[in-house]
């Protein structure tokens, strides 16, 4: 790597020596760079490279640090993309859209043909509709308790809409009813434990997969009882949508920079740096998925 | 099938007519006979077969009712056998053995060389050692609470025993300390959620799979958090090994008849019919593994 390179910044690093990169099993953790929220510093010297007017340290945020002009990253943490490609929107692998769309290729490895649900029509849920459409996904049903959710949902790829308040039966039991006993995949991204259970719900009994994405932040357990997964529904969760960074980005670049991945939907706002708070205030009220900040 | 065939019972139906059975993905699920412990009736016509002396109607038994002399089972619950295929042994795949060794072999596909826990060594338990055992497994730990299950364990092919009342720390730790951070794949044997939660747990992340055999009748949920699963370990139920019974037992008979599978520490007791209250309670008592009841 070298100075001038075109990179996209990755909060879950792939150093590519630990068992867990190396390993032929397919997981994109790595030993290195599990992902640290708050307190993350360089693992080269275990330092932080930040520091305050007052000369306090300030951590890593999620590896990257990158709400700032300048940021200090470790190698590990960086991908090397082709320098033709659109760097405005390249930004949107570093996390969301490849979360979503990985989730959709790698956790559950959707097949032409098959059906999906997907709970929550953020940034992620949209981006597991991108990948599940890429891939020839016969249903995608968008479920959102936002009814504006359903035309964003539709330029990208969704089929159907639920919005859980204009039914009046769960959400699962409508949608085992339009997939002939439910679908193949479903994406949990809303970080409910009430829609989790949905989610499990409306997949199909002997092979459906239930795939967590959103965060769960509350102390709640699974609410699952452990004879429901013999019935053959399974869950599982996916991080980063299970993309070793360093390895699979700079394909997946190409593949934006084909049209097989299209991002131009996921950009609704462009604002300059200095109104981040802004940006985020709208990310908050449902009104953006993702706002390109620029100098 | 006709008259003097050799056939094993089996209580998962194979019907082979509908979405499940002709499905190509991995279930041995029946739309016809899913497994009704206590009231299954004869699929053709929706009757029991059976009376006792008052003319009461007496409801099939887990779709087989082999506790008896003689009964009346659905084409889709028996398998035809090699008419050579030792009968007496040949009772163990319709349950507990093909139970135990098919998750092994097909719910974890165990390869050669990893490492499995299986928690609790009764007949299921020790089917999972066996399905590891001839499948290369290069560590397998027994886990139970009845220091003599050793013994039996050794026998077949558990090459560590924890009691986990003679050790300090959670099995999970102990385990995770034994196999350089967890092993491939943990079996629940045992219907205990804090058993299944140390199975869960003593799993490597980024690719262990803890999978539940035992039968859990309290209502209480999994204690697991969704976050938990963002470690990368994975939790699923195996229902009768994951065999489709009547396509894939045949060919397990005469693995069996080859000694391939080895099924002789099985079969720990044999008394005649009319004692058959006797050798529950040795089962009960964990005294038994597998007791052969002839006329």
């Amino acid at each position: 790597m070298k100075e001038g390179d075109h990179v996209v910044p990755i909060f879950n690093g792939e150093c590519g020596d630990c068992i867990y990169c190396k390993s032929s099993k397919k997981t994109n953790l790595c030993g290195k760079f599990r992902v640290n929220p708050f307190k993350s510093v360089m693992d080269s010297d275990g330092k932080c490279r930040f520091r305050n007017k007052d000369g306090i340290p300030i951590y890593h945020f999620l590896n990257t640090s990158t709400f700032s002009d300048y940021t200090v990253v470790d190698y590990a943490c960086l991908v090397k993309i082709d320098p033709h490609a659109p760097l405005d929107k390249m930004t949107l692998l570093s996390c969301g859209v490849s979360t979503g769309l990985g989730a959709a290729w790698n956790t559950a490895d959707v097949q032409t043909g098959e059906t999906v649900a997907v709970f929550g029509l953020g940034a992620v849920g949209l981006a597991v509709v991108e990948g599940a459409r890429t891939r020839g996904a016969s249903k995608i049903i968008g479920v959102d308790i936002n009814p504006e959710k359903r035309i964003k949902g539709e330029a990208i790829g969704i089929t159907d809409f639920i919005n859980p308040k204009e039914i009046d039966v769960p959400v699962h039991e409508k949608i085992r009813e339009m997939t002939e006993g439910g679908v193949h995949y479903s994406f949990e991204c809303a970080g409910n434990m009430e829609v989790l259970r949905e989610a499990f719900l409306c997949t199909h009994d002997g092979w459906g997969m239930a795939i967590v994405l959103g965060i769960h932040p509350t102390p709640r357990l699974l609410s699952l009882h452990p004879m429901e997964l013999f019935d053959g529904r399974r869950i599982v969760a996916s991080v980063f949508g299970d993309f070793k960074g360093k390895s699979q980005l700079p394909l997946f670049a190409k593949q934006c920079m084909a049209g097989v991945v299209k991002l131009d939907e996921f950009i609704t706002h462009r604002l300059p740096f200095e109104k981040i708070n802004e940006a985020i205030q709208l990310l908050l009220d449902g009104k953006s998925l993702r706002c390109l900040l620029h100098l």
